[in-house]
């Protein structure tokens, strides 16, 4: 939900003739939908359309995106014999359909903004493939990791290599920033989120060719940023349980910061909606290295009016806290 | 989850025969159910069977518990004048099945071991009653708080108020300490939490008669424990996520951790569970003030064995933790 405009009744027009897979695998629809929100709530950056899950899809696994459910694979992850079966060679090709998308996108925003192209993160993508869905206490993922842990981690990497040459096509065909998703870091126990995530993330953040885009870390729920302030990349995303100037002073300023207003709070009056903006940019505080955005992903009933009001006051609070 | 068995092969026997909440209301089950895991599991304390939506249902609300699907409350709460139809007048004593059970376990216990009784937090109840179940994004409770400020304070006081009545006749009916869970904490932002919840965990911690029981406040998933540290309770749950020491820390050792084992950690390998176990205990570090505790519920399918081998290791490993 955090990608183009779901909430958008232009984006459910579309979205009503073709399924969401449809969507993402037809570079003229993706490109469509990721400009929409661009002209109505006036961003200054577009993400494009895609789903984390096309690399494990492209892999081979089949998935099934129920409107009501969720992402679903037939067949998970549970052996080391069908994570080495995973189809790895031609992957890029496979996601060719991808490329196309970011070079169609950039066209059409034709330099006005930036254009951000994600991955999940290899420990986010291995708990969907192995799970096989969404999951409430993910004891099948930690299960496989504990019990079979030289599977996961060879599935880590296999996905953490996919994901380098993921991210490097795209910005090969045009994105200006890449950003790593790490949705499922809150499920993991520090010592845990060490070893199963944020090894093979900064694996990526090394290996990534970015040719000058930055890199954003976006590790959601993570109840220390210290351990992320040393990775090879520019900016961390925070969430919004977090109060974005502690992050700011745990990690000493060594990153740019990106984040961090609760998304529900787009489901408020007005009146609020300004005041916890302007809580999060004095929580930041002055001087340069704050992205305003969201906590997370928009939620799908957001009022449309209300994102643009939110827009108009981001745009209008910050300008005090510039870097003079 | 987290209280009684739910995951012994004992608990299910009995859950086969009698739906969630009759056993709730059944004394003479929830008291057998309350002791089964002490003698199987071997824990040091005992945490009587209930559900913390015995105080909506008992004002008025209608609850199912659908296996599949969790709590769901046939008519939400969503306006001002549903509020003050709530039936707060004689809610103990429709509560009353709650306070045999806790006698009736107590005279099991037969001294043994302590009892704990529980509640949820006013704004972990109020997200129950206003979503009407479970949530993912959690916008209705939100966009009623935001919308209607006053109805939702006007709420949050009721369940305030209500829950200290409740936690006070436990206490008298004989538990021997009490804990408020706020799950849903980690849905807010940090000044959100303050004004939606912390306030009135406060209120209750404050309007206690305690007679000496010890308080635990286990606010899940919250991003700054500072501000739990003044409290007027005992002790702070802590949940996976964190890293304990570094609570202990924060809080300046004021009050007693809780926690934090990852509770899907039992479904490791031996040697993984003895691993994190001391990790746990060696991040507390020594001196009193540590409750060894799983970081939240125990999960469903944990194996029994696993279980009991768990509990063995902390005994065995926190005897060099000790105060000399």
């Amino acid at each position: 939900m955090r990608q183009a405009g779901r909430y958008l009744p232009e984006y459910r027009q579309i979205r009503a003739k073709h399924d969401f897979l449809t969507m993402c695998k037809t570079p003229e629809l993706a490109s469509e939908v990721t400009v929409q929100p661009i002209d109505i709530i006036k961003t200054d950056a577009a993400i494009l359309f895609s789903d984390i899950l096309v690399i494990p899809e492209a892999m081979g696994m089949r998935l099934d995106v129920i409107e009501s459910k969720g992402p679903v694979f037939d067949v998970p992850i549970r052996s080391l014999e069908q994570i080495e079966n995973l189809q790895t060679d031609g992957l890029i090709e496979r996601l060719d359909y991808v490329m196309q998308a970011v070079k169609m996108t950039k066209e059409k925003l034709n330099n006005r903004i930036p254009l951000i192209g994600f991955s999940g993160s290899p420990w986010t993508l291995a708990a969907y493939m192995v799970e096989g869905q969404g999951s409430k206490n993910f004891d099948v993922i930690k299960s496989f990791v504990y019990n079979e842990s030289a599977a996961a981690h060879r599935l880590l990497q296999i996905l953490a290599d996919s994901v380098v040459e993921y991210l490097n096509a795209k910005i090969r065909h045009g994105c200006d920033a890449v950003q790593i998703f790490d949705t499922w870091a809150s499920i993991l126990s520090p010592h845990d989120f060490e070893e199963y995530s944020l090894k093979y993330i900064r694996y990526i953040c090394e290996h990534l060719e970015t040719n000058g885009a930055p890199v954003i870390v976006f590790a959601k729920g993570v109840s220390s940023y210290k351990n992320l302030a040393d990775l090879k990349c520019d900016v961390l995303g925070v969430d919004w349980a977090r109060n974005i100037g502690d992050v700011r002073r745990e990690i000493g300023g060594v990153k740019a910061l990106q984040g961090n207003l609760d998304p529900t709070v787009l489901f408020a009056p007005k009146e609020k909606i300004r005041e916890e903006t302007e809580r999060v940019l004095r929580s930041y505080g002055k001087n340069a290295g704050h992205i305003f955005n969201l906590g997370h992903g928009i939620t799908p009933k957001t009022p449309v009016e209300n994102t643009q009001y939110f827009v108009e006051c981001v745009k209008e609070l910050s300008a005090k806290y510039h870097e003079d």
